[in-house]
């Protein structure tokens, strides 16, 4: 069985979608959310916790760093990267780009591919739109990403042209290295902030023809308004009977807002990286654990959270384990914010079903604001 | 319901015995060895980890830690360890004593007690054997442990009999504390490496009396033969029918010896520790998980052991993780450690329950040697 989407519902008062990803590995209900596991484990959680209790239908992992270590290869020959991070359910991978020019020392990018050193050990590597595919093959990925030229924010025009014309071709690349629909493959529209690049992305882009179509670019440092125009620009020039992620988005509101404008898929580090500095999610707001008004609080983070954390701990003990650095802190401060980000996600889908998302928009921001009168 | 201890079978081949503990908290199968929770978490598991996966029956604690962060008031206001950590099942709380001596900046010993920095932040403290108790009282433990004055290896004859006798006085203040049965209280017979002073020691706190005898000051650096000589001369001047535990002790051939010298409790840090340093307990030997040579094993650590971490996955990817440094690393780690330390317990119980104790030493050995021809 391949890739598929299908459109179950159109929310009336919004851009909102219901719908369902097909893949080797299962079904993806969408506007999803997929935690990100860098290094083949989304940190802290076995992967029973993110399938059965974050109830996760598909999780991300990083190119980049399984290439690096322990190698794409080693990961094939014992089976592939379902079977080597005992996860059953399907994965999407990035293509690697992102991490070169976040981690690695930057050598040079040509039209053939870019030369980097990896943040490991210094040694040099040559990344190509082909490697970058072949990788992602030898992972065995449900979701492939193209390789695309990541800029900085803010850039020229000029710069912009340049990076978004390189994402074009190289997507083509990845593209002629792909058969079947085993692996899909997903193109990264790029164009920065420039509307005008944004629209020959997309418009080069569906003419080489993909499975679904990502933005790439947005949340580097650009506000969020201008992140949303972005958005709102960009959706309508993608078909409408394939699947649109957003990428490396976001916050809870980002999500929600996002979700409203037509997008059905998000992936962001940050549940799980707030989670081990502490920082949890809740429907009232952000709960800084280490704060010393939790010294005796009894409470659970969210006393109508059902997750496992808040049924069996107080803010009290969350806050001695993060101030004593246990482990244990990591993996219950991840538990409870992935929890809420699947059950937002699971709200969302709710809302768009029943025809009512503007309204469970209004909604998220009055519960948000509650926080901070109380 | 209290606190007893009944001897349920014993072994004609050794000196071992199975037992059976009560606590308020539940039962406790004897030999028995006690995961440490130092700071009110096993590290890296969670309380139903521990209890339903490596099926242990009690725990323990450490006063010295609880004592300093967050505070044993601000446990008891919480309503008591059980509830502040999840932990239904019985816990044992040593007094604080060796962690005084191994981790804070000393101050002054004198008879009244032991003035001390704290390692977290310089704070000074008086601990008393009133305080100690106290302390112990206000975090609920089922079985606490006397303030004891913990020596050097080697000391001489004079510094140990005078440390030997301060650990008398203190037991007799511990025991003035205690009311009831609902709260163990348990002597702890020092005297270094000198006979003469184990004796003393022993017969002064039977004098006192209590609820069980540790066996301390050992594996404190001494060799093993020097260990299990001072097991052998210690546990018969103890009674038959109280529980004798071996503090701080021990490996697995540590654990299998000792039973058979008659020793009832063990607890030690090195099936937790050892794990988050990526070594791993087998039947056969250890597993140093970092090893190249696991680099692409499919294997996983023991073929035939039953935990979470070896039904699962491989040497690879726990070699990955190791590399990595991965939260989950420790997790798995730390499962497989702990659910090797159990299931050597219910061997252990096994045996001495048919009777084959000195046939069980010997296949112990036998297995943990195969490795080496391997």
């Amino acid at each position: 069985m391949g890739f598929s989407f299908d459109i179950v519902k159109k929310d009336e008062t919004s851009l909102a979608r219901l719908g369902r990803i097909s893949t080797p590995h299962g079904e993806i209900q969408t506007p999803v959310f997929m935690p990100v596991g860098t290094q083949g484990t989304v940190k802290a959680l076995t992967p029973e916790e993110v399938s059965d209790h974050i109830r996760a239908d598909v999780i991300l992992c990083n190119t980049y760093h399984l290439y690096l270590r322990p190698g794409h290869e080693v990961i094939q020959r014992l089976g592939g990267l379902h079977r080597f991070m005992h996860w059953q359910k399907p994965i999407l991978t990035d293509s690697g780009g992102f991490q070169i020019y976040s981690l690695s020392a930057l050598r040079k990018i040509t039209d053939d591919g870019v030369a980097f050193q990896s943040h490991l050990d210094g040694s040099t590597h040559f990344l190509t739109p082909a490697l970058a595919i072949e990788i992602q093959q030898a992972l065995g990925a449900d979701i492939m990403m193209c390789l695309d030229e990541c800029i900085p924010y803010p850039s020229s025009f000029q710069e912009t042209a340049q990076a978004t014309e390189r994402t074009t071709l190289w997507a083509a690349r990845c593209r002629e290295k792909t058969t079947g629909t085993e692996q899909a493959l997903f193109g990264i529209v790029q164009g920065g902030m420039h509307t005008e690049l944004r629209e020959k992305s997309a418009g080069d882009l569906q003419h080489i023809g993909f499975d679904g179509y990502a933005l790439g670019g947005l949340s580097v440092g650009e506000s969020t308004q201008m992140m949303h125009a972005m958005v709102d620009h960009t959706v309508p020039l993608l078909p409408e009977h394939t699947p649109r992620y957003l990428m490396g988005v976001g916050a809870p509101a980002d999500l929600v807002e996002c979700a409203g404008r037509g997008i059905d898929m998000f992936d962001c580090v940050l549940p799980t990286r707030n989670a081990r500095n502490g920082m949890l999610f809740t429907r009232r707001g952000k709960v800084v654990i280490k704060n010393a008004c939790y010294r005796e609080d009894a409470r659970p983070v969210d006393d109508q959270c059902q997750c496992y954390t808040c049924r069996n701990y107080s803010r009290a003990y969350l806050r001695h384990l993060y101030m004593a650095k246990e482990i244990l802190s990591y993996r219950l401060n991840t538990v409870h914010n992935l929890f809420y980000y699947s059950t937002l996600m699971e709200d969302i889908r709710t809302a768009i079903r029943e025809g009512v998302y503007e309204d469970f928009r209004r909604c998220f921001y009055q519960e948000q604001e509650a926080e901070e009168e109380a």
